[in-house]
């Protein structure tokens, strides 16, 4: 048995995420079925991060356990040809230790959110970026954004249906950037609560709008409570950018 | 009768192109459409390029003549609403002169041509970029373009259907840009000729991919014979950036 680890992007909108699902395809069935295509062995591919339906991937890290002899590069192109149509490549390809781990010796996760700020609906990127009408004060935002940097208790903005046992994270980075009418949202940290990052975002677009004054975030987290969110972020914007091991 | 200007973006993929079509739907239509839709006329919007099938714009220019009583800001919104759900978005409208045109009043034109330099095919760019296996030598490919710059003869680089008088042309910039696998040609003249900066990115691809050296793009300029053309670049990572007005 060989373990290899893949560096996967893949379009999240015809997916109903990441994970398996009964009822509509997933990126992990996409790459199961890729793999047992190749090797005829029914093995499990785990992802560092379980992406939600229409959240996009740039640098997803996974790995999969294969009996069958293969090289790296011979599995990668496999599963790019197998793969197909499906709206998911493999970009590298490596043999690691039998106890690496994509999801639990990850020890970073980064995201990136991507608005388009005009009134105008997108058109190629149409399920690519949340495209939001009204101007947003991105100073404000970036305000708003650095009362939620260190470690807290992020209740406010953790999904009702979210399993970590503990609503305690560290963000290490979130940051808002502009170049025209783009405006980008980076967030970094060891991990992060189901739909944090989407709730980060809905709440700062809620001061860029004027709303929220970006003491209003602080409040807000330090409430714990779900129901002081002001807005979560659509999927579309949200890409998974690259997981980081020690 | 009132003439506006347009700045349009739009996703070339389920057009014929810009122009007006009898076998398929054309960007031009949509707006026509959209057009009779708000005033009831039946006013032909004029672009400053006329792109192909599957080529997009992120900042067409057009004019149209309109009838009714409508402010700029009430034309861009309403042509927006009614252009659904055609990827095509109205990103500023302003009144001009009578005798402001946007093809004829053109002075300068630019492009932009994406490549993704790898061996995964597209996910969420798929149709929005030509995807290259075979790693380009981005050198090799700026000392090739260096060679098509200033005024020629671009009979190479110009399709059997081109209806301009003259071959001739100034080019004005062709740069190739690398960062990661995300190589970018960005062209920019007066006018362009019928498939010329795909001809020209083809060509610029086979020396990045070593199969013509620099100097084979000046000899197959100096040759004036679309037979030396090495190859066509897809409409797929063409998109028409800008049009410049005195």
């Amino acid at each position: 048995m060989t373990r290899f680890a893949l560096l996967v992007e893949y379009d999240g909108r015809p997916f109903m995420g990441w994970q398996r699902q009964a009822h509509g395809p997933s990126v992990q069935q996409a790459l199961e079925e890729a793999v047992f295509a190749i090797t005829g062995e029914k093995a499990a591919v785990h992802a560092s991060g379980r992406t939600d339906a229409g959240v996009h991937a740039l640098g997803m890290r996974a790995h999969v356990d294969i009996a069958k002899p293969i090289t790296p590069f011979r599995l990668m192109e496999a599963l790019n040809a197998r793969v197909r149509p499906a709206p998911v490549a493999v970009l590298a390809c490596e043999v690691v230790a039998d106890d690496w781990h994509a999801r639990f010796s990850c020890i970073g996760r980064s995201y990136e959110y991507r608005i388009v700020n005009r009134r105008a609906t997108l058109t190629h990127e149409k399920g690519l970026a949340w495209q939001v009408a009204h101007p947003l004060d991105t100073d404000a935002m970036a305000a708003g954004a650095a009362q939620l940097l260190g470690r807290h208790d992020f209740t406010t903005f953790r999904s009702a249906h979210c399993q970590a046992d503990s609503p305690v994270r560290t963000l290490d980075r979130l940051e808002v950037a502009r170049i025209g009418d783009r405006v980008t949202v980076r967030a970094a940290a060891r991990s992060f609560l189901h739909h944090q990052v989407r709730s980060m975002v809905g709440c700062l677009v809620h001061v860029g709008m004027g709303r929220w004054t970006p003491d209003d975030v602080g409040a807000a987290l330090a409430a714990q409570d779900r129901q002081r969110l002001a807005l979560n972020a659509p999927p579309d914007g949200l890409f998974f950018v690259s997981a980081a091991y020690p």
